[in-house]
């Protein structure tokens, strides 16, 4: 199978942790006799200092003529007093909106020989196996008037949190396919008690329920959720919600399985153009150290090959290549105990090796 | 001290502990030689089934002729299907604007008696002190247009994300007022990377920690808050965030302590007339059967008799007592072991005769 792959490591620990994966990528390719074509594109804070714009049309473009996208991560202290439309982070978004990649899977699911690792007791995450798809290109982050304003004579300030309806329809089918292929629960997540969106959102979901008779649909308010992903995270097989709550709820689900450097997630598009990457930021305290955690963009990657190429059996490969290395006691410094830290290359090897 | 009281049971659960905390109160105002005068008013679903709103005008009236006011919950099934304008939460949400209750103070803290009873690991949760500030009366709650509309030739909904500016600077405020009697450390929740309020509410942020020169500022995006409540909570002295934010994470962090049936909450206005009321809700399941947890009540009940009548002694007797029967391992069924429960009505016994 030939294939193009964008690469896009943007800034802080993003580079050495695609540069990792890329080498995988290559142990894949070598071994089950495909061609992986890397294209690399610039994209934040990186991409503002070389050419003035957190997404320069030429990454656009190299994405666009890629069959799948990989990215690194994005933002930093140095870029953190820019004015908006200079900051890393809106090169990222403005990405999401380009390629319409509305579908963020964010996958949680604990490591039999990480279960030490977690705030929470063995007991509660033991076996926990759910998937969020987060809504990514609406709500919050895209509505417009987003500005300061003069309201009722005083200063004020406004966000806009708009759906149209078929943006609300798509996700929710999204969650119902993935569950139909699963355990076959759906939770949507809203505050209905609340928000009319959320409203919108509890009928729209009645309706795709409907077209899915042998998938269960369950309606939690948000508060609600975020209580229940700490007190009984057993009981999830796929969350749907919308893109802010989606945000602040796969970043404290990451927390059951001990760390962030173990998450990987991929956007979808309908298109069939699709990114992947890391959960986790671009970490500015620990760059360029040699001691990320390169699993969460290395398992990334895998979901690339399984989502994008079809490719499950290489899929599978790194999965348990993952899973073998860890279980032979490999840590990187956000898992280790002191002074038994792998670095980032080294795991790497090991993965690669383990394949 | 003579004091009036309004009551507001509500829905649910909300007779029960109410009933209990009044019996406390009225064994305080006995042994301290008080006088509180109890007005009971409607609210919620009870009030829609015998007066067709969820907010009669008696309430307000009620409320606004007392000194302090003691909320249950609102809420459950039997309304769920109603129009928005007569559904349970619609009076809570008025009552808070009505009366300006724009500052919701949340505390967490560990009782050391409870510690196995969190889904996190001890080392964890034991030692947790904080509190979280919500802004109550502003944001996605309030903010119009709400409704659903045409968008580009397309059905769509929106909901508003709308701050005055001092709204921000009040809660703000009383943040850094709280923390200069405590550890003296505000954590200001936002999500400056994506939303324009966010990014005013920094900039006031930074305006009122100026005039706290031996106050500290950090900044935390709602993501990384959602997963560090979790991962170090103890690192926490006050949260202040804004209204929806802070729904999620004070729900979130409420299990912290093992149990939302210990936690209680202030509402607080300018004018002085303050609302308590426990952080859970109306519990439906479990209502009308002696088994609900009062001490979210109780201990609300105390923060009333501190914060709106300056009866400090009387408080800490009342959290004394709590401690002391939960000390000697009395449990009520969301906390205990099966079998070894004990009723509403019992625990308040226990905590009346350990006053
Ligand atoms: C960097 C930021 C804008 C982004 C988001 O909020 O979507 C990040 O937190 C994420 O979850 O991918
Ligand atoms: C009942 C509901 C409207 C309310 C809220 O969202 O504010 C509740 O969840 C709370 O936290 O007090």
């Amino acid at each position: 199978m030939k294939k193009t792959i964008a690469l896009l490591p943007g800034d802080g620990i993003g580079k050495e942790v695609v540069d990792v994966t890329v080498d995988i990528l290559k142990a894949i390719a070598e071994h089950f006799h495909h061609q992986f074509q890397f294209n690399y594109g610039l994209i934040g804070g990186d991409a503002i200092d070389q050419k003035g714009t957190p997404l320069p049309e030429e990454t656009i473009a190299i994405c666009k003529d890629s069959d799948a996208i990989i990215l690194g991560a994005v933002g930093g202290p140095k870029w953190d007093q820019n004015p908006m439309e200079l900051r890393p982070e809106r090169g990222l978004l403005a990405l999401r909106k380009e390629l319409d990649l509305f579908a963020n899977l964010r996958p949680i699911k604990t490591f039999e020989s990480l279960l030490d690792s977690s705030p929470l007791k063995k007991e509660y995450v033991n076996g926990v196996d759910f998937v969020i798809v987060r809504e990514l290109t609406g709500g919050l982050y895209f509505g417009k008037p987003s500005e300061r304003i003069v309201h009722e004579g005083e200063d004020a300030v406004v966000d806009t949190l708009l759906y149209k309806r078929y943006e609300i329809e798509r996700i929710l089918v999204s969650a119902f396919e993935i569950a139909s292929k699963r355990r076959k629960h759906v939770t949507s997540v809203d505050k209905a008690n609340v928000l009319e969106s959320s409203r919108v959102w509890r009928e729209v979901a009645e309706e795709v329920a409907a077209r899915y008779p042998d998938v269960t649909l369950e309606h939690m308010l948000v508060d609600n959720a975020a209580m229940q992903l700490i007190r009984s995270p057993k009981q999830f097989d796929v969350i749907v919600t919308e893109n802010m709550f989606g945000d602040i709820l796969s970043d404290e689900a990451s927390m059951i399985t001990g760390s962030l450097g173990l998450l990987s997630s991929a956007s979808l598009s309908s298109s069939g153009l699709h990114l992947f990457e890391p959960v986790h930021g671009s970490a500015p305290d620990i760059a360029g150290k040699n001691i990320a955690n390169p699993i969460a963009t290395i398992l990334s990657a895998a979901m690339m090959l399984r989502q994008s190429f079809g490719l499950e059996e290489e899929a599978k490969a790194i999965e348990k290549a993952v899973d073998n290395v860890l279980n032979a006691g490999n840590r990187t410094a956000d898992l280790a105990e002191d002074g038994k830290a792998v670095s980032t290359k080294q795991i790497g090897e090991e993965i690669k090796n383990a394949l």
